[in-house]
């Protein structure tokens, strides 16, 4: 059967058929370092809309599951794919077709990275605003699956604000235009939006209309402040984002995170020191600054406002330092939840309390402008790289802290293989349902991503 | 049948069953003049959950048709209510149960009024940005079911981007809690943004859970420029987007729509001129008035930049006039079609061809910033208040040249009854049906608010 499928996709797309045993073993995994059982049957290089319609009726023709994949940087082993599996990947379609600095709106195919998107957009003083860490390496495309937020999210949305619209295939190889080219519109469902984070369950994303804003004019300004604890350093982002000044950028490290950083950049051991570091732009960057730089002063913070540019750069080398230093400390298991601004200290304090029962270090970075949390769980990996059940029980334990302080289980990543088991916990099971079934109505036949999200 | 149902929800709600035959008739139209043809049985006045998820029940078990009623403020007939139908009044519902600064967040009950949340809102320092004309008589229920917009939300968004989440009940009475309270969320699909603009066909929304805005600091400053046509005031507002100055607000009236307005105030005749009416906010206030008021000069414009509160409320007052004026004139028909910014001088050449073919006059109110325009077809009504089918097929050239354009039906008002017929030519057949299969999932029976929207 699976010889017979890959006849089909050959006869139909020739040397866009990729079936070299390394390449196979590549798509297996994401950045999770989580791997799907047994090798996908096959890879299809997409170079247009066609490729992916022609891939789509061979699936469905024979009921073959399709994973489809941009760059692999995910983090919940939502674009995994494993035996038996055709490998969909868009990478290849990564052109920019459109840019209208008049509408601030571009056209693009998915596969296009993010950076280099923003790069090319730079040169019409406009750009896209959502910032994963991942920009240099992840596609619009996988930004549009699962979601994608960033650091500028507080300020600048997330990848469901800045979506105008998405061509999408289904599952039986039709082509649907979702979505809108205007500012306004309120035509229908507003299937779009239900696209964004669907990762790869309800269709192939090959064409996106997405909302530009102008380059931010001025001069950004960066500050650091020190605390002598992670709880004192949330309670004074707390207190900045109820100060109503609006940083871009607010990002927390705790005391873990900065030993492991200083340690492999030879800085001065920063002792239980945490760490927030923030951004400032727009006219009133200089103002905003000094007004964030009094807040955290009078919550008992060592701040330090950088002078210029060279110094903002040193400052945001510890921040960036981040999830190498990471991987200094052994495998990690990089976690994702959320909560309401306010909430911080008191799931910072769950932490600690979930590091004292399970005796464990977990290592947290926090998006503290938006109460994303990305707690590290650090262990010593077996040959299989799977993460130990007693790394699960803690994670359990986190996920469950979240929803009691009214957060969820995902702010960016997505659930993938990874959540799924927690995914009707936060939905309820009769949501958890009404989601499947809606899933169903695009792919009656559940070949798309099957395994992924809603997996009992 | 009928006394059958009135019988068990009297049972269940008592004196919240209304039967009154004038409160009757009042919920089979809505501000578009457009009624349902026959009474509804009975209307429930919503106190609390419970009541609804009673109704729904209900319902459900003898199959009777259920349409969900704000203020009744709509301009597409989406919530009117005809004969065998239940009204669900959730007017009533009108509370506001939590106010959160520092999460920038308020829950509140659907039947409060916008204007009413945005005064308790200024007494926190917040706001809820959505700004229907309608606001001080629309309900945040309403303005969630419609995806309301407004004259702010090229620079402020639309409700799309301002609402977290939601409490829905579903057509059988089961209660869900769709989205979150943390800035960001990815878990699952985005079953909020399905409900915004769902116009009553997916369940009740029984609670939201709103993003706020601090208010804006700062003076507003208002300024109008006056232009020889319409399509000179067109082209000088895309300069205005093209510059990079964001307004607050920018309106456009053509000369059909001043004279109107101008005749009804005891003002000079304005001839053939058209207006920009401009509003800048925040702490940039009067250096972007003065940019734009040199732009607007560049274009052929006569500026007159307010110099201080009361004049900016005089020049206001003539926009604010608007639908008064159109009044006069006749019954209306307001239209809603939304453009590419870029688009807007030749979708006025469009309404100008529509005029002399169909011998019309089509006053065209335009927020000019996002390009959402608002033509209005003036006729003599007969005894029956029935749109003649003469301003049907003008109305029908309208949508045509939008979707040409690049644009859509309808920017904030919703497809309701008075634009389902079109509704297949801008999603597509295939769209079309996809969509209408979602409903199902929701609603298997096809009780909530059946003839709207998706009815062939």
């Amino acid at each position: 059967m699976t010889g017979a499928v890959v006849g089909l996709l050959r006869e139909a797309l020739s040397e866009r058929v990729d079936t070299d045993p390394s390449h196979l073993d590549d798509a297996r995994a994401d950045k999770s370092e989580h791997a799907a059982p047994g090798r996908p049957i096959a890879i299809v290089h997409a170079a247009c809309i066609d490729d992916v319609q022609a891939t789509m009726r061979i699936a469905t023709a024979t009921g073959t599951p399709v994973v489809v994949r941009g760059a692999g940087t995910g983090l919940a082993g939502g674009a995994n794919a494993g035996a038996g599996e055709i490998v969909l990947s868009m990478r290849a379609m990564d052109r920019i077709l459109e840019v209208r600095p008049d509408d601030l709106l571009a056209v693009v195919e998915p596969g296009i990275l993010n950076a280099e998107l923003n790069r090319a957009l730079a040169d019409h003083g406009l750009w896209w605003a959502p910032d994963p860490v991942s920009r240099e390496i992840s596609t619009v495309g996988g930004n549009i699956a699962t979601g994608a937020g960033g650091l500028l999210c507080a300020k600048y949305g997330v990848v469901r604000d800045a979506v105008l619209g998405v061509d999408l295939v289904l599952a039986d190889g039709r082509l649907l235009h979702l979505g809108h080219r205007s500012v306004k519109g309120v035509t229908g469902l507003d299937l779009t939006a239900l696209v964004i984070g669907s990762e790869g369950t309800l269709g192939v994303v090959v064409g996106a209309t997405l909302k530009l804003r102008r380059l931010v004019p001025g001069q950004a300004r960066t500050l650091t402040a020190s605390f002598p604890s992670v709880r004192a350093a949330a309670t004074a982002a707390a207190a900045v984002t109820a100060s109503g000044v609006q940083p871009a950028i607010m990002e927390l490290m705790d005391a873990a995170c900065l030993r492991a950083v200083h340690r492999m950049l030879d800085l001065p051991d920063p002792g239980e020191a945490a760490q927030l570091t923030i951004q400032t732009d727009g006219p009133a960057a200089s103002v905003e600054a000094e007004s964030i730089a009094a807040t955290l002063t009078d919550a008992g913070g060592a701040v330090r406002l950088a002078r210029d540019d060279a110094e903002s750069q040193l400052l945001w080398r510890i921040r960036r330092s981040m999830h190498p230093a990471m991987e200094t400390l052994g495998t990690t298991l990089i976690e994702d939840v959320s909560v309401p601004r306010s909430a911080l200290p008191a799931m910072f304090d769950e932490i600690a309390r979930i590091e004292r029962e399970y005796d464990l270090v977990i290592p947290t970075v926090c998006h503290a402008g938006d109460g994303n949390l990305h707690p590290n769980f650090v262990f010593d990996a077996g040959a299989d790289a799977a993460v130990p059940e007693v790394i699960w029980q803690a994670a359990d334990e986190l996920f469950r802290a979240a929803l009691r302080l009214g957060g969820t289980l995902t702010g960016e990543h997505g659930v993938g293989v990874l959540k799924r088991r927690w995914l009707a916990d936060e939905l309820g099971d009769d949501q958890w349902e009404l989601q499947r079934q809606i899933t169903r109505v695009f792919d009656p036949q559940g070949i798309l991503n099957p395994g992924k999200v809603f997996t009992p």
